[in-house]
């Protein structure tokens, strides 16, 4: 495989793929030259400073775009053309435009093209929706996400984030499809800013999100940017015959029993630890994609639905009334789509 | 004191007082003959069919109101008027003038009237509420309430509860103001009915309130009639320096590791177990007021504040949408009031 | 009934004796007048410097000993003599001749003596031993009794206490007796002495004994004067099936996340609070056993066996090795009563 | 590296070292032709049906010793002559002679012999045993450690495998030199057996040993050959300020609430999972001692002493006493030799 993007995100792939005996990397692009080639050396791989390079190799089988938001779109819509298999991060691009185009060139090209919503391979939420879809909370009634980030983004991050609905409650929208399977009829959300400089931006980091289904299931988003204490990352499924919930992890099991009380160690403080497993499971679930022609866990409309859900959210914020989801534009051609998905 | 009611609330007042030295009953009241009869045998007091009994006698200092609830209001100013002291479950009465016409009563008579707002008492409430107070979790930004009844109450039960808002959140609204020490600005519901029965009453079982206060704080609260799994009551206060939540409890500590996984025992089934404690310092509390002349804990404001609360919330989830406080008819007056406060 | 003595565990016995309906007290003694003549006033019944005075009193049922361990002996063969059931703190006395006579002397006047094990009566405690009976674990085969006091006792009431093993550790003694309904068959101790004090005294604080049973299992208990971080009381119970364990309890269910971890509150500090329950619970046991003719739940082989399990116990760390139960004097006794037990 | 031996525990070596960077495997060996064969195909590198293979090859930086226990001593033996460093599980050999051989020879040539104590690797242990080091738990007083296997091992390993004290127990003497870094002056071991078999052939399959340091220090630990509810791996730690606990670890962190009480997940199952980290770390520290010429963390005093308690502890069971250490016959020569640790 090729490796777009030798960041933050570029990283923690590599040290994925070491450890999925299958995969091997053939060339790191960085337009970061010596940061390319000092990697380079490291993996004992090619590098480039340009998508172009690994597009035009034959002996790359696979793309992994891990380079900044802007890039994605391009870069995508590139190496489908160069006939390669695309794994990315999310987002494919800024509009659902650009998202039905990649999925339309990946359709039309029989590419598998695979947008990483890690949060679907931990093993913890896996779980957790499995035991959903096997009954075990009995009817499904009350589904929370909870989200806090840690550490705080710098303000660099931010400004080029889309805003905290599109960077982060993106994954949550798709957490709850992922448990769900089915998509609601209205959200509302309220959202506030603690931050210095976020508001500033017209963005938050304070945020509920309420979420009605025909069905009479409700679900609640709660997102902050910041946890002071770690990355808290939890789900809780509330049914008819009990609740499931996904609680957070430490990487270590000590406890101290003090006269100050019964400590526990900080939990994960970030997402490369938090969700090290999920990412290694991404990448192996996309090689099977590859190899066995298993099809693509994450489809087009799951892809739309998150992005649609986070206008909509974002709308509601602004307009502070709660909106139905068939008010959004596309979604005439959305019911069209869903016998497709 | 006196006793008004045998019924549920009756029997566990009962057990609290006499696990408290220093309150002594006097006379037990219920229209079941039999029953008061048969209790007062026991308790070594006297009983009465009409409440009218207890309030003429001299060594009644006080009385408690665990009557049917539309009996509440007649009986609160029937004591009042007699010059008695009182403690009641809430509701006061089925209107904010009612309410208004209690406390007035209360006040001109300088007698103490007091609410019981039980889980206010409850040692892991109160103490989640006193680390928020002392900063132990920073600027508050999330602040989440779950609660869950166990067993369904009977359908006859639910016919006459005034519905979800005023039967069961406005506990929930009392807990915000408990612990914040501050109103919300506006107000969203969210609710749906999965229970035979009570949907046809029009009455919902599951609901998601989101609030939001004029500092950014955010507020939700999940609840619903029925839970499997016991009575889930728990309290969640995310700041900017931590977050402290106050969780299930269970009444014995075993643990049992098999090759199933590792089961702890339920949780409390219902509130007399779960709130034992906080039954017991509100009417510790009660005979405080009545023996050191302390400030009664729940205030006037408090009382119609959660009143005023449950009926927006009720109207926010009528209309599906959010509602400002300021929109409530006894806003100026509220506004008003809260230098009395 | 009457309460002989009112200091620390007479005054939880008040405390118990008030919640349980249907046990009142009719006289309080202690050989401080001004005490007990107090606390009689505020719980309006009679008071005695002297034991005889309830003694003579028709009107008293039962006796309840918490006087100083030194008095017990006296005291409860006076009230037998006197024709009083008796309730009893351990120690019965100072020897298995005394526990023997004050059995023999109830046995013989068809009065119940009833020895306060008070863990026996503890909500989690009998939960891990009834699961242990039903089968739960499987065949057990290791069983590890954990105890460590808080806060850590005064000089003075180390000096009394006749030592570690007749002091604290015959509780665990009584446990494993409770839980298994059988006897070890070897026994070895080792202890040390870490606080400045009992050493001195030739009194250990910190001690480990292991426990052979015939049919394989074994069994340690490991014990300390003084746990910093409260009152530590566990059980585990370990089977061919699984494991079950009994844990701490905290007074209340807060959990503060923080940057330093994840901080629960501190447990239950002292015996009073941790065994609440098993105080009230063992009274009405008592009562019970007045009222219904009910068998008194701890034998006299109970009895006896923790106590010689105490004195082997320390003989095994006098001399360092480790003893056969049968080595024990009493032994061929032991036997011979096994079916009258 | 070349390694030798593709069982159970080369396995897992393989998974470790491919997820370290720099450290890439030349040749696996093992007498199984077409294992070898095939696994040296996936790994893309040589294979051999004998040690002598790599240990010629240039390019063989260093030796992972993975074979049959009864192989170790004459391949570590034959690696250190051919001037390979080795890692190797324990044991070194089957005598204290055989142990000094070894490290005799790494000594005189100045190899690196790194025994793989995979526990001190651990990430929670060795937070445990930091935390003891850095004082949390104040003065040392009683230490704990728990170990039960799962699954049960098969009747042809236990066969060769020089019972449990050699096998299983050397790890936790191990774990109580770690932790404490001093040794104790007396042993006493009480067993027995449970499973069919295992007795038969005079092993034993449950076991607590109980150890005297002459500071006041008392540890204990407790093994069992089958924990049915997985693979049990605990150390507590108590002081005079506080407790520490090393607590079992689950794949996932999901919760089911239900009327039969809160279940979580099973714990780890058996040691390639449960220590997955921690081999990889052991691997990393030898490749440490490679690299950088990083000292051996696991000193002939070491290896040596978890070898004579393994062999004391076995002889105090059979002997029914407790040992004094320096009844063993390597004590003199153990003092002599502790300066040079």
């Amino acid at each position: 495989m090729a490796l777009l993007g030798l960041g933050r995100a570029g990283k923690f792939h590599i040290q994925s793929i070491q450890s999925i005996p299958g995969i091997n990397l053939r060339c790191v692009v960085d337009v970061d030259e010596s940061l390319a080639k000092r990697l380079a050396k490291d993996l004992e791989c090619d590098y480039s400073t340009s998508a172009e390079g690994p597009l035009g190799q034959a002996d790359v089988d696979a793309v992994i775009v891990a380079s900044p938001t802007h890039a994605h779109y391009g870069q995508i819509q590139a190496a489908l053309e160069a006939g390669k298999p695309v794994f990315t991060e999310k987002p494919l691009g800024s509009s659902l435009k650009e998202i039905d185009t990649c999925f339309g060139l990946a359709k039309r090209s029989g590419l598998p093209l695979f947008v990483g919503f890690n949060r679907r391979f931990d093993p913890s939420f896996s779980s957790l929706a499995r035991g959903v879809k096997e009954g075990q909370v009995g009817v499904l009634q009350m589904l929370r996400v909870t989200s806090r980030d840690s550490p705080l983004p710098t303000m660099d991050y931010i400004r080029t984030s889309h805003g905290i609905f599109h960077d982060c409650i993106v994954h949550d929208f798709d957490m709850l499809r992922f448990i769900t399977g089915k998509d609601p009829v209205e959200i509302y959300s309220v959202g506030s800013s603690f931050v210095e400089g976020i508001g500033a931006l017209g963005d938050l980091d304070n945020v509920l999100v309420a979420l009605r289904y025909d069905d009479g299931l409700i679900a609640s988003i709660d997102v902050n940017r910041f946890a002071s204490y770690g990355y808290d990352q939890r789900i809780e499924a509330f049914g008819s015959k009990g609740m499931l919930q996904a609680e957070n992890r430490s990487p270590v099991s000590t406890v101290l029993s003090s006269d100050e009380g019964v400590l526990r160690p900080t939990i994960e403080q970030s997402f490369p630890t938090r969700y090290r497993e999920a990412y290694r499971e991404e990448l192996t679930a996309f090689s099977d994609c590859l190899r066995e022609d298993a099809p693509v866990p994450v489809t087009h409309e799951d892809v739309r639905m998150s992005f649609i859900l986070s206008e909509l959210g974002e709308q509601s914020h602004r307009e502070a009334r709660p909106l139905r989801v068939s008010e959004h534009p596309a979604f005439d051609d959305l019911q069209e789509k869903v016998p497709e998905a």
